[in-house]
């Protein structure tokens, strides 16, 4: 390990595009300088790095929300560490801080914008990179914003012994929710039970899961806070309560094969893309606001509708036949 | 046709469950009588049906948004027409209304509910069982309550000539957006364009339907709203926007068979269902209250973090494979 003084700086650096799970030789291990930091930048030594599965995104060719890295790019990741040298004013030497991008490398420079203060008398230097760095504020706005937990309501969560899982179900237990995760494998089943106080934990590998699962969402699911896709999310999707929300917060089973275009769930993520299901019967409250507008833009002529009319209540049968057919014009009415 | 005064009320009954598109058979019509209001109901004679995709699903024992018809059911619909007599303190002889569930019949009792008069002063019968109605008002809070479209952006809409698809259209063009529709055939392609004001209209049947498309969406599409699914949605799937917003309003190409469970769409919209594609790079306005949450659970032993610790720079690597495979165990971390 360097220490501070020396001029190496030990990194990882991609070395090569994985094809689907990244392997050793995908990486090599090489000595750069310790940077210099530019006016406004600090000079950090990183006491620990903060690994997260959406790196995997940044490694193949393909745009997704990040840039990719290019091939020899010290490999991307979030580091916590101690303020060498300032030259930016809001931090001194002996700070400790996390840089959003400081990399896999022992030193790295960083400007204020990726850097946040990591007070240590709050919590210990390696919370600062998961429950309190952006590991726990993704479970925090993720399931606050998006998902809206309301108390009674069951919220489900994949990958729940993970950074961001681990912490979503403990909020929505906050909330007044009932917490069920799935993860891989017993121990993570006890620990995220007994430890973390899920309500219940399914392992997605026994053989019953869907059952076991159905079980232990009696009153279906409110809310499903998504980190793995694939088969774990086939397997919830019938659970889904009515007005349910899915918090798409990541698909790291579909990582390593990604290809960030079609009709898949990929591009709902990388794209931020909102769906939903709508049926105008539970927003009739908007009455009086629709007829106002909707009247007014006619009567000026800025809207029309054409009518595709048919007469006899007997023509309703072929009309509504065609219309499925897509063989209307227009709004279909029958004249009686 | 029956008139007022008569006791003979022809109904058009559900005789047999379709399998995929209905065949004149599933339907049979029959001779009922003129149903007598209770009080709080009028009795309504129709004058028009207004007909919508929809009542394809209620067509099929599965329970989608909506009660399934029973055998013998007269088929659901909308009517507009005269009340004829009334034990509803709203609602006079000769008012012209439109009842939601009128079915397809000549006349129907309603209560106050369903029922929604209709200004002929403001609009002919017609439109408001079309422009002024639930089409109208689908494509009102459809697209401004959940597309949410800003001037400038691009709105694609499926079925873009029928009720619900010109009046979304329309309406995107008053909010200054550029509107494209997507239809089946010239004719329909034209009328959108030339009579509607459409920006552009492409015909989903072309064999280059999808450049054509591209093309017409130079700057991508920000708010897609779909009434159609199957290859449509697929098309435009691509050229979504990031922070892109899908009004899934309905999947027609898809309600002859629609299973109602599984992964895939059909859910999302029998059940209102909201994905939401989220990276929190988009919301970090939220920071303060993050931290200021998030700190005070964790000094209060509410929420905490297993880290997966691993030691040396060196150990980035096999850690960070071993997380996309699942076999990390929390949050993970290197110590350098």
């Amino acid at each position: 390990m360097s220490s501070a003084g020396t001029t190496v700086n030990r990194q990882i650096v991609l070395a090569a595009r994985p094809q689907g799970l990244p392997a050793p030789d995908d990486f090599r291990l090489v000595e750069g300088r310790v940077p210099e930091p530019r006016p406004g930048q600090v000079l950090i030594r990183h006491t620990h790095l903060g690994l997260a599965p959406a790196a995997r995104l940044r490694m193949s060719e393909t745009q997704s929300y990040a840039q990719p890295m290019a091939l020899g790019d010290v490999v991307y990741g979030q580091a916590a560490g101690e303020v060498i040298e300032s030259r930016h004013d809001g931090f001194r030497p002996g700070d400790s801080v996390v840089s959003i991008n400081g990399s896999w490398q022992e030193y790295s420079v960083c400007g204020g914008a990726a850097l946040t203060p990591a007070d240590l008398a709050l919590a210990p230097a390696t919370l600062w990179l998961g429950l309190l760095g952006t590991s726990g504020m993704t479970a925090y706005v993720g399931l606050l914003d998006i998902g809206r937990p309301q108390a009674g309501e069951t919220v489900v969560i994949s990958a729940a012994s993970g950074a961001v899982g681990s912490a979503v179900g403990q909020i929505a237990r906050i909330k007044g929710c009932r917490a069920v995760g799935i993860v891989g494998g017993a121990a993570k089943c006890a620990y995220v039970v007994d430890e973390l106080g899920f309500d219940a934990c399914i392992d997605y590998r026994a053989a019953d899961f869907a059952q076991q699962l159905a079980a232990a969402c009696p009153k279906g699911v409110d809310v499903y806070f998504e980190n793995v896709g694939g088969v774990v999310r086939d397997t919830v999707w019938p659970l889904l309560n009515q007005n349910g929300r899915v918090v798409l917060c990541g698909l790291i089973s579909e990582y390593n094969d990604a290809q960030g275009a079609g009709p898949g769930w990929f591009p709902l993520l990388t794209k931020r893309l909102m769906v939903q299901g709508f049926i105008l019967s539970d927003r009739l409250e908007r009455r009086a606001d629709f007829v106002r507008d909707m009247g007014a833009w006619y009567q000026a002529g800025r809207i029309r509708m054409r009518e595709d009319l048919s007469h006899g209540l007997e023509q309703a049968v072929p009309a509504f036949i065609g219309m499925l057919q897509g063989r209307n014009f227009g709004k279909t009415l029958v004249k009686l």
